[in-house]
C-alpha cells in the first residue's frame, strides 16, 4: 500500500512531526502495548493508570488519566485504522464497535491519526494529526498545549522504548 | 473473511433483517451507485434529490432528502467498513475524512450497518443496523418508524434494481 498522508487542514488540524532514531516496529509497539503505553501517555506528573486496547478497526481504545491531584480523567474510543507499523487512527466520537458517544458538546472531541515511516537510518519520520470539528476546537486544543504535551509524550514513549 | 454479525444490543439498536430475492451484488450497486440510491433511499413521496458517495474508509456519505412540501435536509456521515458485496458500515458522528461533525446534541445521530450474505437461493440475507448512543436514541428512532421507513426503503431498492 502506497503511504497517503492524512490531508490535514491547517485551519482545523494540529500536527507534530519529527524524526525519532527508534524504528516504526518499536513507536508501534509503544501505541499498541497497554503496558507500555501507561508508561509515555501522559506527559508527567501526570500518570495513565489504565489502558485497554482491542486493536482492530472498531475496538475500542480506553485510557484512563490521573493528575497529581488525584483526579481521573476516563477516555474512551474507537480504532478507525489499524495498519501495523504505519498507521493507527482513532476517534473520541464513538465507543467500541463504533457506537456513537454520548458526549458534552463543549468537550474537546477529536480524531487522531499517527502515522509511521522508516527515515531510511532506521529511525522513524513521525507524524500525529489531531483533527478537530471547528475552528474553535482546534484553537483551544492549541492553547491547551498540544504541541508541549504531545511533544513530551513522545519523548517518554522514545525513553520506554530504549530502556524495554 | 468469516462474516460476523454486528454484534447488537436490543436496547440501543434497532435490527432489520429480511430475505430479499435479488443477489448480494445489486443489492450492494444499489446501495453504493449515488443514481441508484437516489431512486429508493426514502419512502415516497420524500424524495433524494442529491447523493455523493466516496467509497472508501473515511470517504464522505451525502444524501440530501426533500420532503413534499420543499423542505431539504442535508445528511453528512463517513464511510467505516466497505466490504463490496459484504458490508457496509458509516457514522452521521463523523464527516469525509473522518473529522467530528459539530452536531446538535439532540438531533438522531447514529452509526449504521448493512450486511448481505448469499441465501443459496439467488438472493440475500440482508440485515441493517442502527447503532444508538443510548436508549432515549434509540427509543425515538423506533418512534420515528425505523422498521417501516427502512423497510419500505428496501422495497423500494429491490424494485429499483429489478428494473435497472
Amino acid at each position: 500500500m502506497t503511504f497517503t498522508p492524512y490531508p490535514s487542514d491547517p485551519a482545523l488540524d494540529l500536527v507534530l512531526e519529527r524524526e525519532v532514531d527508534v524504528p516504526p516496529e518499536l513507536v508501534w509497539k509503544a501505541w499498541t502495548t497497554p503496558d507500555l503505553l501507561k508508561q509515555w501517555f501522559t506527559p508527567k506528573p501526570y500518570e495513565t493508570p489504565q489502558c485497554e486496547i482491542d486493536l482492530r478497526p472498531g475496538g475500542g481504545f480506553r485510557t484512563v488519566m490521573r493528575s497529581p491531584e488525584g483526579n481521573e480523567f476516563d477516555n474512551v474510543g474507537c480504532y478507525l485504522e489499524v495498519v501495523p507499523n504505519e498507521k493507527l487512527s482513532w476517534t473520541s466520537v464513538l465507543g467500541p464497535d463504533y457506537r456513537p458517544i454520548t458526549a458534552d458538546p463543549d468537550e474537546l472531541q477529536l480524531t487522531a491519526v499517527i502515522e509511521l515511516q522508516p527515515n531510511g537510518k532506521g529511525g522513524t519520520r513521525y507524524r500525529a494529526v489531531a483533527i478537530h470539528r471547528d475552528v474553535a476546537h482546534c484553537k483551544r486544543h492549541e492553547e491547551m498545549g498540544f504541541e508541549q504535551g504531545w511533544g513530551i509524550a513522545l519523548d517518554q514513549l522514545i525513553e520506554v522504548v530504549k530502556g524495554s
